[in-house]
């Protein structure tokens, strides 16, 4: 998948650890434009730190002076908020939000702006903002890290990129064999049943429900071709050691 | 809503600094069972001063000297895995991740299980885990730090928590007996391979691949207690018949 075209706004940020922490998280799921608006402390040997191999977003970082700098090109600009407003503001779910900023990058300039660390949004930047973006969080305790603000936002975005079928395979587990067709698992199922009786844990008299068991079992584990040989060497291995009880022949 | 009861384990965390910033991820997030796994350096005035106000989650942390120690008594247990692994062992994204982490959660205990920072889980703690889950990331950077790992599956737990249902695509097949703990299952493995030896069906020279691919077959079954013990019967039948080896004792 291309790049994601979402701008990402850190307004006053105060730990230049953040700023580093921010570029991370941008670059691990695709995000490359951070612009700081009048940042406190940048550079700085934090932020290179915390960055880790994302030093080329740090380095490419726009620094402004005002967030109008920062967004006056985009048309559809949210802001992060870790409150519900009292206004009202209209306020999204990340999920929803990515999907939104997503779609509309594809035509035009967006961007996410999140406030600094310890006030978050002012009146002024809220107003700028079509929207929010609300983080749920544990109302008694809802003070996320603002990297962590932007890694989730950025997590989400990433997400809402994936084109539908480009990671739909993830959802199922990759074999390396074929399923078993529905006549293997039944020699499977003969085979085990076999041993089970030679060994003497089959009751003969009452096998149903311990037979019911197992199928279901390995029913719910899907097997492939190869597991069910796997299965059946072994069947055959405690077959070859078990001696024959006398009433078999 | 009530806290989420999903545990979470860090294996040998390197830096205090994410020990710290997880506790903080997992409050926010409404998460409180932190587990560390032989932390190179715990407590420390690192892990404090990131965990901002979840100090309480940080002091009732457990330290334990293994895994084992961390997970025996789960259900459930989960490996984030940055990386795709080669044995393609089950791999959900963190969405479907959440909501069967969450719906398990009712009725087990279950955990989640993130490995050292630079090395990721080694071959015997995902041998421990019935499945993977995968943040996508940028294929071209995809070093996500531990604790924005935490954090994103923290919140996709958070959210599965509040909207059950809406991407619950995972059917949670009805029990009749809880599912087996992880030691549960780690007893009927080392049995399963004792029999395996004993029948010759095993090569003691080299028997990783074939045990690891019976691990995921039967991680894939997520195995219940009645399935535990069926199984354990068969092998004892079939170990009470087959003759030991000469070379045994």
């Amino acid at each position: 998948m291309p790049d994601i075209a979402v701008r990402i706004v850190l307004c006053e940020p105060t730990h230049p650890g953040n700023i580093g922490a921010s570029a991370r998280a941008m670059k691990t799921m695709g995000l490359s434009e951070l612009v700081l608006v009048a940042p406190k402390l940048f550079p700085s040997a934090d932020a290179t730190a915390r960055a880790s191999g994302a030093d080329d977003v740090l380095e490419s970082a726009q620094i402004v002076a005002t967030l109008a700098e920062a967004i006056d090109d985009c048309a559809y600009v949210v802001g992060a908020s870790a409150r519900l407003r009292s206004l009202d503001w209209p306020t999204m779910t990340p999920r929803v939000c990515a999907a939104e900023l997503v779609a509309r990058s594809r035509t035009d300039k967006v961007a996410i702006v999140f406030g600094p660390e310890h006030s978050g949004l002012d009146n002024e930047a809220l107003a700028r903002c079509q929207t929010l973006v609300n983080i749920p969080a544990n109302p008694a305790y809802s003070s996320l890290n603002l990297a962590m603000a932007v890694q989730v936002l950025c997590y989400e975005l990433r997400v809402a990129g994936i084109e539908p079928g480009d990671d739909d395979a993830r959802l199922i587990e990759q074999r390396d064999a074929p399923l078993a067709t529905s006549a293997e698992l039944e020699g499977f199922h003969a085979h085990l049943e076999a041993v089970m009786l030679r060994s003497g844990f089959l009751n003969p008299d009452h096998p149903k429900l311990l037979k019911r068991r197992l199928r279901r079992l390995f029913n719910r584990a899907c097997l492939d071709q190869t597991e069910v040989n796997i299965l059946r060497g072994l069947l055959a291995a405690v077959e070859r050691s078990v001696p024959e009880p006398s009433q078999d022949r």
